[in-house]
């Protein structure tokens, strides 16, 4: 993997650059769409080709679980499981196994939990989560990190740091000597919660480990949108300006516009495919929220500037229809449009930051999506 | 509406014509997909025209209860409001009312029903069938009939039939008056349970009206697979051998090949559809149920022989991930390669009755789908 800064804003922090992976060019910024389970919810590979996304995101944790490591290994990897050849990366799992499994102990190697299916019990050391990674062919694998929740004390939120700061160096070193790293990147993940402190003492720990990327964890767990940024902006400039930087589970525009405008390079989050699903749909003049029964006769487009299948075909009244009667199209058709209009988004600030007026096109998107967040 | 009889099985009554419609040429035999409340579950329409069906099937009752007959009128249709412009078959609602609505009171003069939705009270009547259909724009509808369950008495049979016909001679009669035959056509539909000589009653009544299009309904609704054969041998030849015949509700492959052999030109069924979701697919060899254990690691295409966009893509184990999970992507996948086995055996009957060898396909089909109808 080889990343290379293009362009940073003349005004702010902002940064267009290009990911080189095994799989593919990830032009960054970018946002990757979730496909958790070897699948984007609602939408087939070819959605997704066509959208034009560089990178997609799945999910260790749940590959683990199903189809499982074994069976991964004899499908030759996701990338053949799942007929998708481009850039994919795959979270650690870390996040899951606090966040769904049914039990979740930690230990000093490792976490032990149950599967949050058959209640089966499984322990992921840092090294582990490095192989299972390596069977999934990830062209971009994340470190085994323990997350905080929101609100936690400092003194949890401490030992989680150094544990994950522990976890990183046998990871980085177990990565560097069991995997081809042209191949498979693996990025670190700084944890701290919202305790500035805490996030100061684990990214400048782990910026010494010198690792291919890093990521922010541990935001968007429920803290307050002012204590996001806040910890945002402290954070970015700790980061080394030639690595790759991914803010992970984020997700509204304005929430990733805001960390672009700090520097950060890659996102992913279900917030647009989730919420399509809701009925709550993106468009260049803000959120438009389909089951309105102002739309019942509407047949204008949904987005009259939007270049979709769904919008170059369907009118609000038809979407509407189909949300309510319950028809699979309307997720087909609003996960569609939700992920198209990310994609135009992230088009378009890319192109303000090459162009050096980042934040007039930052002025734009606010005014769309300031008020509704 | 025409229809053309290119030509005639030389061993069997099968048959392959051309039914020009307003919007457009459907070949025939014909298999109709259904797009209930238009939309085809689990799919998109340009899947529908990447697979090339030539007519899709609406319905009446549910596009009345929503989005409502209103809307529709102010959609400018239902071509125009689910921006599909191939031909479109309506159902007339009768079924639906007989066997969806929470109270459904037969008067001489229509049909009294509570919607299933919110319970409000709704009278169809013949004439109105027309006018919502003609509100629609379907390019063929369907006449308000008296269906029969199975089991039925002979009298209570009879009683439906009466009425069926006598709405039949209403229908006519207001259609012929109001509605322009070139762009709207009407079908008559043969009812009489499983009772030879009522079904001999009807359809001669029904042919002295002298319809475009005749279809065969009240089989398939639970009688025994001999009882649909039987009945169906007896009734296909009292139908006008110049105008189309549509058997609704059929079905399964061997028992639309059957009833192809009698002569039988028109299809529809949620079958293929439904049965896709629950995992069970058409191939080329057979049934093939998704979810076995021994697809877990076969990474072969669920069919060989199948060209479509899922077996070009994806392997049995990834379509069987799919299910497992719980993916939207495996209802699909699923569906749409059901699909297109369907559109795949029509095309191949079609071709076997230009070319004479309608018995050579029909043995062959026998012999894949013979042992599970």
């Amino acid at each position: 993997m080889k990343f290379t800064l293009l362009h940073t804003d003349k005004d702010t922090a902002a940064r267009a650059g290009e990911l080189a992976t095994a799989h593919g060019i990830v032009r960054t910024p970018v946002f990757m769409p979730v496909a958790t389970r070897a699948a984007i919810r609602a939408l087939t590979f070819r959605d997704i080709e066509e959208i034009g996304f560089d990178i997609i995101l799945s999910n260790t944790y749940h590959l683990y679980i199903r189809p499982g490591v074994e069976n991964m290994e004899k499908a030759g990897g996701l990338h053949r499981f799942m007929n998708y050849h481009g850039p994919v990366l795959t979270d650690s799992g870390g996040f899951q196994v606090f966040s769904l499994s049914d039990l979740c102990r930690i230990h000093d190697n490792g976490v032990e939990f149950k599967s949050h299916l058959d209640g089966s019990r499984h322990f992921f050391t840092p090294e582990r989560v490095v192989d299972i990674q390596k069977v999934i062919g990830s062209d971009i694998m994340m470190v085994l990190d323990q997350c905080t929740d929101y609100p936690a004390t400092e003194k949890h939120v401490a030992a989680a740091v150094e544990r994950t700061v522990a976890w990183a160096e046998i990871s980085r070193e177990y990565w560097a000597r069991t995997v081809d790293p042209d191949a498979q990147a693996l990025f670190a993940i700084v944890q701290g919660g919202v305790y500035p402190k805490l996030r100061k003492s684990c990214v400048e720990r782990l910026v010494e480990l010198d690792y291919p990327g890093y990521a922010i964890g541990g935001l968007s767990v429920g803290e307050p949108k002012e204590l996001y940024r806040e910890i945002t902006e402290y954070i970015v400039p700790y980061l080394p300006p030639d690595k790759p930087r991914y803010m992970m589970g984020v997700g509204s525009p304005l929430e990733i516009l805001f960390a672009i405008s700090r520097g950060v390079d890659m996102f992913d989050c279900v917030m647009p495919t989730r919420i399509a699903r809701n009925g709550t749909l993106y468009t260049s003049t803000g959120r438009v929220n389909i089951k309105a029964a102002q739309y019942e006769n509407d047949y204008s487009p949904l987005d009259e500037q939007c270049g979709c299948y769904v919008c170059r075909n369907y009118s609000k009244a038809y979407l509407r229809h189909l949300f309510r009667v319950g028809e699979i199209a309307s997720l087909i058709y609003n996960t569609y449009h939700n992920l198209f209009f990310m994609k135009t988004f992230m088009d378009d600030i890319r192109a303000s930051i090459l162009e050096d007026r980042f934040s007039e096109a930052e002025k734009k998107w606010r005014y769309v999506y300031g008020s509704d967040n």
